[in-house]
């Protein structure tokens, strides 16, 4: 029987490596996709490229999108700061539709490559609040997708997973731990310098931070 | 009141430039976007521009997509063939979860912009059977905007319409006569060389043809 295949979206952060790992541990042969969209700093591009290395991945990709269409977010455009401390509602770290770009992306080479999984490192308990990160927005891809290829038509969609979820940061830590997830490698912070050294304020900066105390491991992170 | 907005997939062919009539005639300012994802010939997207500008679109976008991730398909990879039958099922020139892949960056655009409406000139009846261009795809999406972005969020989804999806190919021509199209310069071939001239034999080429004639107006189109 030949092995299962699997597209994983990978930005080099924490979440993602975690999800990696567990697809790599489901047994899946695992494709990484890394998306470069005029984020701050290349440092996370550069930590997924390790974090695909580390865990094993078949192939890793790295897909520019055109940044023109995303102005308007603190993670893309330089005029507007990241803030340090969250705001009520959605941040303005917010990118437009950035899940479903990443996603059909993900679709796509999916078909391509027979994959019957795509894994999304998502998660909705410690997150910003962006609406592309909650269950009812996977419900819905996965209800696209079943739609949309021509792989689903004859009978074989692709599933969705988003298997950290319903965990909080301190549960990903510790299952990715488990795993064998070098966290030194990965890069979550907003802001970080081209050497992957965190801030330490920005919002994922925070969450990440409270995550590694809350397992009471030693947090890796670079701090500037 | 200000005008609204809508963001139009234009492809250079037929349908899409008759879309962007209609919404141009619906009083919206027209935001158009084509993508560069490795088709056979360049043709299409210097059609797409010049409906844009024909049309009075107020700006006209061209996004390259990954080339890479889209073998498989005869539109893309020199080695398959274009058919000049229609065959049983989904044709070769399927083009993986193309359509998802459009429409998840005119969600961002129109984020950007603020735009109420996605206007795509999907058909389902003079059709070469694609998944991504059925009334059940175009729901899906629907939904999945309601959920995906902070403009839905906050209240104000963006609407997808498709307003072609249940006319025939003749019905689509006479409306675009009605609503000053020109459809010389439109491009619909699969295989059109660098001037635009069409093949006359593949599946796209024979739905226009027997669209003209239905009509019994002259067709436009300049052929090999």
């Amino acid at each position: 029987m030949s092995v299962p295949r699997a597209v994983v979206l990978l930005s080099g952060g924490l979440d993602s490596a975690t999800a990696l790992a567990q697809a790599v541990a489901d047994g899946n042969d695992c494709y990484t996709l890394s998306f470069e969209y005029g984020q701050r700093h290349r440092a996370e591009l550069d930590a997924a490229k390790r974090v695909a290395a580390q865990l094993g991945a078949i192939e890793h990709r790295e897909i520019p999108i055109p940044v023109g269409l995303y102005g308007g977010s603190a993670l893309t455009d330089p005029e507007i700061d990241v803030p340090e401390h969250g705001d009520e509602g959605i941040p303005v770290t917010y990118v437009p539709a950035r899940n479903t770009v990443f996603l059909s992306l993900a679709l796509g080479w999916a078909e391509v490559l027979g994959a019957e999984t795509i894994v999304i490192g998502v998660n909705a308990i410690d997150y910003s609040g962006y609406p592309d990160c909650r269950p009812e927005f996977i419900a819905a891809f996965q209800a696209l997708a079943a739609l949309a290829t021509k792989q689903a038509v004859e009978g074989r969609p692709v599933r969705i997973e988003a298997p950290l979820i319903e965990l909080t940061k301190a549960q990903i830590i510790r299952r990715g731990i488990d795993l064998g997830v070098d966290y030194a490698l990965t890069v979550s912070c907003y802001r970080a310098d081209e050497q992957g050294r965190a801030c330490g304020r920005c919002d994922s900066c925070r969450l990440r931070r409270e995550g590694f105390v809350a397992v009471g491991v030693e947090d890796p992170t670079r701090y500037l």
